[in-house]
């Protein structure tokens, strides 16, 4: 009787000590020193001569209070969904970028809303299309990844699931974003002379104008390893101005814009979401590492810089980091918003082609 | 001066020549002998126990009907495009398949369909996801394709494209079929019941009845090699019975339940499909042929027979076809409705594991 005591209280206490002793190894001594985020605010043609020191200066401080954000809840030994969802989050409630307030306007004057996520160490994910009240969209694909057993939510249903589990709902007019509204109005002229002249079926993207603000594929994307050793990618987009038919591109596509696998790597695009759809983009470059043995580097310039390239119309880029740390961001675009942060704590950003 | 034009008569007769003779070519020595098609109508729980003779029969004819009509499309030269159009419209048209008519019902008592094609030959793709009104889903998916400039397109938008490019368009009660309608009763019934004892959330699949029409994950889907050496796929679906929230599943996700590649091969799948995407099933397939340079037969296994068997629910299947006219159905459920044909022109329709 007595020794059952004992060894009850043995089990108990080693219990006890394994635990202590786990808790003290995370926080002191992590597994994974090269912890990292990754992010981006849109690719396309982002040309020096047309910013000012005053814009350049706007996208880099919003980029870096991003990655300041996602650094403080990795450093406390958060998740890197966390993170991914805090980095966003900011991109998303400024108007600088084409995702959450400030996302562009489609055809019908309506600011339409996609986003997903990807968690590497499980490979659940969520991803919503076609919001029009949701303020934080990543957020509501965290919810449809963590409280449904669904992958994708769209339109009207998305948004009474998200309404349901207490996400901040606004007022589609939250969305709308004075400079973008003038932009889709510039367009419409322009395509409606195009028309005029090429007669053709209204279904083709016009020309973007000289200018560029409109000439970028404005998406926001965040990825990150975390101290665990844990990796998650995030993006969050107002898709393409004066999109019609309620056109979905890359973004929540799984495997397209958004990718995580712990075996891999995490990766979010932004780009001609069509081209990122055909090319199953983000899952390539996982597949690549997985199936050929390349370096992230090696496998992220090989789909952006080769396979995309090759196919003309696949302008964009992507963010990737692997579970050693390493980070790559290679884009076929004049520019790419985008930074990364490491443990150090110093956020590094960039806008032109180095 | 003359030699000039004698230059250019040659030139044009030799190239007149040139035509003449590849078309002659295609028609009587077809660079591809091994064409065909195969088709899947759904996998699950399919046993024969469960089965009447009469049901099955209905089943095989149907499947046979639609490989027949396939096969006609190929045979006369048309495109592996064409032939998985015709196939697939006819599923859609039967109610015994979870697809167009005889689509499940949603939550709220709606019939909500998605459908994706591929074409191996451009990597062109279309798909549409939340369609209430559009007979046939898989042309509107063509649709998407060929007339836009776009890939994916939802809900009402996609439904306003489908009729302006003239596709029919049905009264929601046209998908209305009684015993699916019973089907929603049953399982919310089912549902409130268990709800009451696990106190759950809500968005648990409950267990699903003891009936064979139930279990299934009702979709139908196309693959093609037709002689001119391109592959394609196609898939259309109802989705889940009593599914909420606008849930897409694997169906119009490019990459996850539809592929083609002329590279590697074309693939449709049928199955759990949260699983299906988070696995990105279709083009995982091909990454592995390409970059593994696995066989059809062994990159389709190792997916679904072991990837996905590991994931526990990821139930299902996927049919696919390789640029050699190599055919392969694994799934990993109990039954799933298949069938192929191929030059000689004999359909062959399976249910149960053989």
């Amino acid at each position: 009787m007595l020794a059952k005591y004992a060894l009850a209280l043995f089990a108990l206490l080693s219990t006890t000590f394994f635990a202590v002793a786990q808790q003290k190894t995370r926080a002191s001594n992590p597994a994974t020193p090269n912890w990292g985020i990754a992010i981006h605010g849109g690719a396309g043609t982002i040309l020096k001569k047309n910013m000012t020191p005053e814009k350049e200066k706007a996208y880099q401080d919003k980029m870096q209070e991003a990655l300041l954000a996602g650094h403080a809840v990795l450093e406390k030994g958060g998740t890197s969904l966390e993170a991914v969802e805090a980095c966003i989050r900011i991109l998303e409630d400024s108007p600088l970028f084409n995702a959450g307030r400030g996302a562009v306007f489609t055809n019908e004057g309506k600011n339409e809303l996609d986003a997903a996520v990807m968690d590497g160490s499980t490979l659940k994910a969520g991803s919503v299309a076609g919001l029009t009240t949701v303020r934080n969209p990543i957020s509501a694909a965290l919810a449809v990844m963590n409280q449904s057993e669904h992958v994708m939510m769209i339109g009207a249903g998305a948004e009474k699931f998200a309404a349901s589990k207490g996400l901040e709902i606004v007022d589609p007019s939250y969305f709308r974003d004075e400079t973008r509204y003038q932009q889709l109005q510039r367009i419409k002229q322009q395509e409606k002379t195009q028309l005029d002249h090429d007669g053709s079926q209204g279904m083709n993207y016009p020309e973007l104008p000289e200018d560029n603000t409109d000439k970028k594929f404005g998406t926001v994307g965040a990825v990150a390893l975390d101290k665990h050793g844990n990796l998650a990618a995030g993006t969050s987009t107002g898709g393409m101005t004066n999109k019609r038919y309620g056109r979905v591109g890359d973004v929540p596509i799984i495997g397209a814009g958004t990718y995580a696998n712990n075996a891999t790597c995490a990766v979010s695009a932004t780009g001609w979401g069509e081209y990122f759809i055909r090319y199953v983009v983000a899952y390539d470059i996982s597949a690549l590492m997985e199936y050929k043995g390349m370096s992230l580097k090696a496998a992220s310039e090989k789909v952006v810089l080769e396979k995309l390239e090759k196919a003309q119309k696949g302008t964009g880029g992507i963010i990737s980091i692997d579970r050693k740390g390493n980070i790559s961001m290679p884009f076929n675009s004049e520019g790419m918003y985008r930074g990364f942060i490491k443990a150090d704590g110093k956020p590094q950003t960039f806008i032109y082609k180095e």
